[in-house]
């Protein structure tokens, strides 16, 4: 069996997420080759030390530079705070590395255009970390809507709202600093922008407005000192695409209660798809036309018949979970660096999505419609 | 626009669900005869008085005879403690009047044999007050399980479960006393009872158990001195139906949270429905055999399309309540009334499920299956 | 007792509704004058007399001027497309009627303002139809939020969504004609508009998009001929308050598979609200800061605890019906009458969200934000 | 670290699910020794040839005493047809291996009380598959039943419901042979046995009854020859608990549209917890005595808070799968083995879920209560 070496930056939330799902991904999914996990990455290097232990690195490094730049790495996966990622991206492209950076793939669409066109040029794979994209039930909703079954479509909600910075006392964080690009909608909103690109292509122009809440915040768990907070912590869009309906997208950091609220609704003229992340494993679907007597929304839990979820389970009802969307990522990621295809949502989709954010900005501030060109 | 004089005893909860029903029935109803209220009584004469002045009656009384024996009475209704019904339900036949009992129509299945009889041979009409049956939702489910659309019934699963007397300071009351019947089994049980009846026909066979949970109550509302309980708190039974399939059967009264759970799933081999009263506009059909990537449980609203739903609102989606229920009871009597049509459920009914009760007791005693005969 | 004399104008969804509604708040409230229905007018005689017989007015006329000017009347009732609102209304206050009117109140802000304006100088009370608003939960919903249990408001989200033009071939009705006033916004977001100044107060500034998606329409029901449609079935807003909150209200006719979808949630920095009619006897809180891991959205369901649930039913679980809430509004509005109080929501309050509905449509035009003044 | 060997025997459902845990174990817990998976064994060569590859073992084998008496072996994990289980399961120990076998032990309680004996003389660990008591939220919930939080336990309802016999064309496979044990009460009902002794402990005594509802399947897939079914497809128990509560548990194969039912509520004098593994990150939570007017079921979503779940995620709101809760189990089961700990649920465990649902069998032979020795 082949195998892929990987050098993974980065020990915090994402970073174990990767090496879990790099690891399971090798063990899922038989036509792949198989990840081994090579070298671990942090500055803090006794977490690095912790971490190549716990998940077997062949070694680690306090040093990110070591990892781009080992000869027998394939692939570098960078989980690092987003302001760091134009760098690290850049220095493992250079290194002819394939690439799989966490979103958003940075602050500014601009430094993102840099970094897609030195990956384009160089020839490497690219991937971004946007993994709710990769639930069996959301590729199901896309060929579905594709193939014609909703008909027309005629209106998009989103939204992506969670509350960890509901409660003031919430510390400032990496996440609150404006150099590493908005707060709320790039944090989240960005989850939500990719899922109406993937279901429905392309959007057009933004109206947005941007909300700073709670305006200081601890400058660092349990401090008493209060640091002004220059980020958004609600975002809301008014939205046109490309195919000729409209629709919101909201973020949100404050929505008390709610812990993964990423949720949408599409309606077309045949028929409606309902989700939310809250429950993953559920997709509603209503068919416009049947029986008015016993017509509603379907309930429809992911099964084998929703692939790749059989590779995981042969049976239905059997839930998956966040780390295996994780690890369909990874394995998809793999597939394309083996057979030299495109990888998806690679760098350039990144691009596209941090365009629609940076165009927010643009359109929160100056108070009007932005076209998207 | 024909009337029929309504003579109603009992002001307490049913009391003015019966009051409110019958005018709300004349209302909504355009194809019957206008129920007009006539005379109120209670045992508690003051609050007779206050009943008559809010709902307008002719007139009150503390004395129930004065109501069966008003000439000018159509229909008498009984909304008093169920050790009460059989005397008043046989004195209001003996009278020639049509009569609307609330359910459970007596303690015991023989008593309520007798008045069945007294009831068939004055050729009165008879109304069991088994509300739940009403909501057009379930009509509809009984249609459609009568249609073969659930194929071959398998199994039947249906509870009544609430918690007002789960804490057990809640008080003694005359639900608590075994002259008038069982406890949890007669009080919440027979509606799971009469819906299951409904829905799939005649039982033929009980197994039940009886849990007295709560042993000791405060005597009345704040007592500190406790009266023993020697009624059951919890039924539980397993039974078998005359059409071939078997199904559990539950009623509890302290199902700590609950406050309507009257819940039932039938599966069969064709589909599926599952409805709770918690939810009581909603019910939920799976069709087997449809594409099982977008097949799931479907949530139906009521709508016009579930009649007689059209009669109070035209659009689809603008619930129905409690009441509206009730008052599509009163419509049905009077309208079996006005066309010399069988009623239902008619006492003959309310006693095949006293009968089932009865049988339960049995069961639970002798620890024994009973069949019914 | 008391008694008011009730003209009602109109005998399509909302007449059947109102002539209910009068005639269960004489039942169900026994503080209130009993309405009684008087005169029923509909440009269609034969309705008219159809209605009069079902819902016993004592006469019945084709010309609506007969029920204003009638001198034995108390209140007029106004249930007719939104367009013939102000000329009855005018005239009715003229007549010194209080009137009811169903909402929007008028096609236009300035209409609505000289209705306002003639109303008051007359000293008559009106009641605007929101009906939505006599929901116990959601008067629960204002007073927990006015009493500061969510601490401080975050953000509000707001959607009116049904799917009752969402098939191509629903024909073009009076709904559709813009003489009338927007579409969807005007029809069915009015009703959120009312919840959202109901809970958080004022709104100050708006930035609204408005869209035709369904260009055209049959002309009538079954018309090969089709009528272009110059109204929206889809309308977002992005809204700010005076109480410092953001947040979103939309109103859509197209929302396949939906019902009922009229739902909102508030965040605030100590819980959250969230509630959908399409399940009106819940609601959901949640409270910050308990125990982490007990803790979670409450599904809190009417009762008693929540009046006037308890004139209809005395117990939790029991649900109520649109009817019921229709009938609490009738009554509030007699009780108004009775002791000379301001009733609510009143002609100013549907001029408040009449406005906001025009500075809507002025923001969609103008593809700006819009102050409220 | 330290290394454990796994010896894996049958590469069906619940091969892949043993394989993908250990190596996901390994993973996701720092605290254990590293499981290797070193031989893997299945009758037929070639599933384990492939199986070998795509998990990584050492090598294969279709003779499984190879496994049992491969002395580098440290771990024999059972996943074959329950049937064959006492062979391994014996040969395994005999051998000295920790022996985990899926769920259930053996067809019956006299053979799994056999393989019990030797276990606990030969000193080894034994980890027996109720994998869903794995699932933090259950851990949780047996932790505050434990502490007191639900008060005294009045009633228990479980079920494990699916739907996968429910069409009539399902064929005959293993686990319709009665020398396998019963149908779906060893199958499913197991699990919800396992669940009510985790939470509410020992049972006292249970009443059964066993239906063979689908009389006869085709032979194999898609074979027009039909085999007669001699297991139960649906089985029905009122129990009684040794705390003093009684319930109910329930099994059924023909739950149409039920792909994973297993649920349980249970009420006590100060509260309620109901559940469902169809929601498998939800836990729903009543709290008697909060104020009523904003008090319901709180809906519990897993997060951090409910160990092991940080182990996974680091953040509330990502879900949990079925694998994942396979990976605790089999985590649970090395942390026991490193250090000499008693290991949950064991053998002994296992044939104590036995003697029940052979009682069950028994009460349902003699159609009379039995008393759990
Ligand atoms: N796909 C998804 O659902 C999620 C994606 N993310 C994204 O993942 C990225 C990382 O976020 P988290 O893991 O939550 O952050 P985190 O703060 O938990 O971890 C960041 C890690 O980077 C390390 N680090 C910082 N500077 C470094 C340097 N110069 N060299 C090497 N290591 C360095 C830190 O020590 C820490 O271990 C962000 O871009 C974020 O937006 C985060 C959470 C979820
Ligand atoms: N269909 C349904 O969903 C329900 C049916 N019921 C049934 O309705 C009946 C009454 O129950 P509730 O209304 O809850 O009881 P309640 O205790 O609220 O009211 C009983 C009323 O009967 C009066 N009463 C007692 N003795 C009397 C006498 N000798 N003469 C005249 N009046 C007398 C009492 O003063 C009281 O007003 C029972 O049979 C009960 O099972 C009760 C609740 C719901
Ligand atoms: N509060 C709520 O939830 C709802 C409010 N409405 C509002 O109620 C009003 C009426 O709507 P619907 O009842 O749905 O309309 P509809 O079309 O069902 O009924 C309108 C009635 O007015 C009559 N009418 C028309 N011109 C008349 C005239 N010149 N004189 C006398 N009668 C005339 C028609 O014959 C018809 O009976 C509208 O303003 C609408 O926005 C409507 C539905 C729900
Ligand atoms: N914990 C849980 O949730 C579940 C537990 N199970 C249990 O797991 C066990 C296996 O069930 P499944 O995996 O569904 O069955 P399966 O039929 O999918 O797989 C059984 C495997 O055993 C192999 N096998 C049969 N005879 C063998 C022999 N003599 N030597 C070596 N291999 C042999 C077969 O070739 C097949 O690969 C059963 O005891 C079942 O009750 C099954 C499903 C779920």
């Amino acid at each position: 069996m082949n195998t892929l070496k990987i050098g993974l930056i980065g020990t915090g939330f994402m970073g174990k997420a990767h090496a879990l799902a790099y690891q399971a991904a090798g063990n899922v999914f038989e036509d792949i080759s198989r990840p081994v996990l090579h070298k671990i990455a942090d500055i803090d290097g006794e977490r690095a030390r912790l971490f190549q232990r716990q998940f077997g690195f062949a070694s680690y490094t306090q040093d990110w530079q070591e990892v781009v730049n080992n000869p027998e790495i394939d692939i570098v996966s960078i989980t690092t705070p987003t302001l760091l990622h134009r760098e690290m991206a850049l220095a493992a492209i250079a290194a002819g590395k394939h690439v799989h950076c966490e979103k958003p793939l940075s602050p500014t669409a601009s430094e993102a255009w840099e970094i897609v066109q030195a990956a384009e040029k160089a020839g490497v794979r690219t991937q971004s970390g946007f993994n709710y994209l990769k639930n069996p039930l959301l590729k199901y909703a896309r060929d579905f809507i594709a193939s014609g079954e909703l008909g027309e479509i005629y209106a998009f909600n989103g939204i992506h709202a969670e509350d960890f910075m509901s409660d003031p006392l919430s510390p400032y964080s990496w996440r609150c600093d404006p150099a590493g690009g908005t707060g709320a909608l790039a944090d989240v909103g960005s989850h939500i922008i990719s899922i109406s690109r993937f279901l429905l292509g392309p959007l057009t122009s933004i109206f947005a407005q941007l909300d700073t809440v709670v305006k200081q915040r601890p400058a660092y768990p349990g401090a008493s000192e209060l640091k002004e907070i220059n980020v958004d912590d609600v975002a809301r869009m008014i939205v046109t695409f490309e195919r000729g309906c409209s629709g919101t997208i909201q973020a949100n950091w404050l929505a008390t209660g709610r812990k993964m609220q990423l949720e949408f609704e599409i309606s077309g003229s045949k028929g409606a798809l309902s989700f939310t992340q809250e429950r993953m494993n559920e997709l509603l679907y209503y068919k416009a036309g049947d029986d008015s007597r016993s017509n509603g929304f379907r309930l429809i839990e992911t099964g084998p018949q929703h692939p790749p979820y059989g590779e995981f389970c042969v049976a239905q009802g059997h839930h998956l979970g966040f780390n295996d969307i994780k690890t369909i990522e990874m394995a998809e990621f793999i597939r394309a660096i083996d057979r030299g295809e495109p990888s998806s949502p690679d760098f350039r989709e990144a691009w596209e999505i941090q365009k629609i954010i940076d165009i927010a900005v643009r359109s929160h501030r100056e108070r009007q419609w932005q076209i998207i060109s």
